[in-house]
């Protein structure tokens, strides 16, 4: 079955805001197996809005409109569909009330201008809006179902989901989604897809999509049956090929960032962690210390911007640096084992890199990262060159160190 | 003048994506004085295609359509324009051999499917790609203009900028724009806009557009005239008012983020500055670092994530934690004085607090941040609340903890 979504407002229109209502409602849509067709925006410009309603129920059996029922002028929503499907406005009393209810409870006393939210298209089902003012409105009629929503996200979602889901569900045949969501680290999208495209390419369903982020890609599928069963005996078949292929690769199963999967390694073990970061400036912390409840097992550690300090606060021999470089891996060796002294964590990782645009140089362009890891068997580092812009490099080496971590604590 | 967008391709009818060529394709028709009235995505189904570019060439003078000229089956922006404007597709062979060239560039041979990339509507310009094999192609009649642009953004923008811009500067009046860039700290966006919307809301040129996140507002204002100086005139009338009400609140005229301004501000006054971070783990620093240059001023600091690093790392006297709590203004003074003496920096800021969600007491409930700053003269404390998730509250503190470097150099 598909579906048209229509986003009114001239907000919309203009080069800083895009209608992200329609991600959410195309997501909702997909679960009852109802296929999106059109998206269209337009401004609050009453002839054009009852013109593009009009085309959207003449060709696709449900169309949500959302945004235009406010209180003022420019809200145009309930008189252009009016227009377009010919069915007069009726002022309801019972609506006029609750919204005076409402200001009532705010201690305020409702506008002359709210009155024009109480107007309702003949018969239309009023869909209650516990999160604001303007109600919604159900118009179905021969199998067609037209859907007037409020825009702000906070009232359109609780909406949709109390009033819309169950109505939709009588229209639409039944159908269950089970969803598989892997995490994966140290690949490039390129060389993960033509890995495990030779197998999901073979499966319209379930189907896969694949989003990437630097160093982080999220492989996702999704099953649509008409038991749970079914999915779930899909999604084994394609996701046991995919891990398979991926092996240790795949950090999580379930969608956890990696910063969350680390956390937990530690957590499990026992294990404490602390950071000696130069190039990312405090990334990585930031990444390890955004999962709540980190403190139990991060420790602090040491943001070192210059030379000076890496010897200063981390110890590291000031003629070790003259003679590797700063960006070295003794040096970074040495900052992990500086740190991890000083705080007494399990493990330490440390980073020390040229982020770019300035700074490089023959032997150690832009993108050259080394990073350290100590333990409480031995330290050891890694070089890395990563391609990109600044904020690209430092995305990629707290990723990797973050993975660096998560492997270490795997193995031990 | 007006115009729609038409974006092609089912996956721009996905949960996960959505059509941004618009943003820039806005921006650029916005800066010609060209509003756009409606956008419309469509999946690759020829029937609704067509049916679309015909409702909108009937309604609307500029028309661009954005992706489906690739060389696959699925690709049929050509064939439904042909239907919709009623001008038969030719075979142009200078194309195919442009295309053919192109391949043998690469040192490949065309495939026979991308002879469908050679197909014209009768009497239509021909737009050169050079960063991709589908040319463009524009379609003008009676002051109507129908453009047909590839979907990569790669391809669309140098093709829109070479090609569409010319054209459409023809056919529409010509307009100058300028812009101002305000933005502000310290301020939630209802007081900002309580404040200044009296003075905006009396002037339709320049439009005054808000844009909020956690602690900075940008005020951009756009005014759209037939000279530069008319432009100027009109900025410099709206901007003098918004200025003399806002004050040292507004931390740009031109846009730089918060770290870039106080990056300036240290190197200018030839200081350097460290941290010492406990709520925000790294974020501040991270900030700091973003901009490239920041070792020039940036030193680096100290991440104390429980008590004993407190004490530890910055010689927090462990009694002062035990009498005050390590979320208080003794403890966030005594870290500020800890990192400025082991750094020798000229400027050290200091955060401790209560993200959250858990670690919140009746005393101090989550979003009690407590910002330290040391300086040449002394080291005081201050203590906020702020409101929301643990991001939103690290966001806050951050971005409060920058504003106070500000505001002390500026006084200095």
């Amino acid at each position: 079955m598909n579906a048209e979504i229509i986003a009114v407002g001239s907000e919309l229109l203009t080069p800083a805001r895009l209608d992200t209502n329609s991600l959410y409602l195309t997501g909702q849509l997909n679960d009852l197996g109802v296929e999106v067709v059109t998206k269209t925006v337009v401004g609050d410009d009453l002839e054009r809005l009852a013109a593009v309603i009009q085309q959207a129920v003449r060709r696709t059996p449900i169309v949500l409109v959302t945004g235009g029922l406010g209180p003022t002028e420019d809200d145009v929503t309930r008189e252009a569909a009016s227009r377009a499907l010919g069915r007069p406005l009726e002022f309801r009393q019972e609506i006029c009330e609750a919204i005076e209810a409402r200001f009532a409870r705010m201690g305020r006393k409702m506008a002359e201008i709210n009155r024009r939210q109480a107007y309702v298209l003949a018969g239309a089902e009023v869909l209650p809006n516990p999160n604001g003012t303007a109600p919604g409105q159900w118009i179905e009629r021969d199998g067609t179902a037209v859907a007037l929503l409020p825009g702000p996200p906070a009232e359109l979602k609780p909406m949709f989901e109390a009033e819309c889901l169950p109505r939709l569900r009588r229209l639409v045949p039944p159908l269950v989604i089970r969803t598989r969501f892997y995490r994966v680290a140290g690949m490039p999208e390129s060389d993960l897809d033509q890995l495990i495209s030779p197998v999901y390419r073979q499966y319209t369903n379930p189907v896969t999509t694949i989003l990437a982020a630097p160093g982080d890609i999220q492989i996702h599928l999704r099953a649509r049956c008409t038991t749970e069963a079914e999915g779930e005996r899909l999604l084994a078949e394609v996701g046991s090929q995919i891990e398979a292929l991926l092996g240790d690769r795949i950090y999580s199963r379930s969608g956890e960032p990696l910063e969350e999967v680390t956390g937990n390694l530690l957590r499990r073990a026992g294990a404490t962690l602390c950071v000696a970061e130069s190039c990312t400036g405090g990334l990585l912390a930031e990444r390890i210390t955004s999962v709540p409840g980190s403190s139990e097992y991060f420790l602090g550690g040491f943001l070192v911007y210059n030379n000076r300090m890496k010897s200063s606060l981390l110890g590291v021999d000031g003629e070790l640096i003259a003679r590797h470089g700063a960006v070295s891996e003794p040096v970074a060796e040495a900052m992990a084992a500086g740190a991890r002294g000083r705080t007494g964590a399990t493990w330490a990782v440390s980073l020390t890199g040229v982020a770019g645009p300035g700074g490089g140089s023959e032997n150690k362009p832009v993108g050259t990262v080394v990073i350290g890891l100590a333990g409480p068997k031995s330290a050891r580092a890694q070089t890395f060159r990563f391609l990109g812009s600044r904020e690209r490099v430092r995305a990629m080496a707290a990723q990797t160190a973050l993975d660096l971590v998560r492997r270490a604590l795997s193995e031990s």
